[in-house]
């Protein structure tokens, strides 16, 4: 399903929808970051997705980091908070769903990367390599947050 | 509405609503935590509740916490997620919601203690005088793990 994202802009539809998710940022035994990008919008992005019942928040960020990438993760951690009513995604069947990601921290542990419906392509990323890649703002600002701090942002 | 707690109870009924939510542990100047007293349960509890479209968690936390206790805060942290699939709460119109809160930490800016439709009592608490209040286990996890923790805990 198609997406737009729309930040801090005056023509963006009113949300109708609060959907809680987990996004991911998986770091790997030399530092780099897991990034893979979405059929949806083309962009790179870090692995997330909304959190189904009888998951835990926890559980949604492992179950999400392998259906999008093929990688095994542990939850060492949070990044921040990502709740900003001015941040909102349309979906093409009218569903206007507001930002609610909790950003959280992952270490990979196993797996292999791999492709999926939701992938073009997965990949590891050294820190400095990741500023010349196309991704929304919203992904954007949690990797500074992780690279600029070392306790949660709550936004 | 009255509301029936369940954890990790084989007699729970099935989920079918999350629901992202907020609370707070509000600290002052010399160390008490703010509790309120819920109308719906008789239960000590941190403030916090449902978050509404068109605020952040941030503001969900903010607010809640001037509509159940009268006091102002500003966010300093988050303590964890409480997201456990194993704890979920059942009120009289069919809902069944599961556990979605994050539990931010916040420090007292002004404002002054009043009770409200959600609460009988409202009250700062030195830490170790809420070892003997009537609170549910949810609750009571999140203060331990704020009184152990310097470090957010998943879960």
């Amino acid at each position: 399903m198609a997406r737009r994202d729309y930040e801090d802009d005056p023509n963006a539809p009113e949300a109708n929808s609060l959907v809680p998710a987990a996004s991911v940022v998986v770091v790997d035994e030399i530092g780099r970051v897991l990034l893979h990008r979405r059929t949806d919008n083309g962009m790179w992005a870090l692995p997330g997705g909304k959190m189904e019942l009888g998951e835990s928040l926890a559980g949604c960020g492992i179950r999400e980091t392998r259906e999008e990438t093929g990688i095994e993760i542990e939850i060492s951690g949070i990044v921040g908070t990502y709740t900003d009513p001015g941040h909102v995604f349309a979906y093409d069947d009218g569903e206007v769903r507001q930002e609610f990601s909790i950003c959280l921290l992952g270490r990979a542990i196993g797996g292999s990367l791999r492709t999926s419906d939701e992938s073009f392509e997965v990949a590891w990323f050294k820190p400095d390599e990741m500023d010349a890649l196309p991704m929304v703002a919203g992904i954007r600002k949690r990797l500074h947050d992780w690279r600029s701090s070392r306790i949660p942002v709550v936004r």
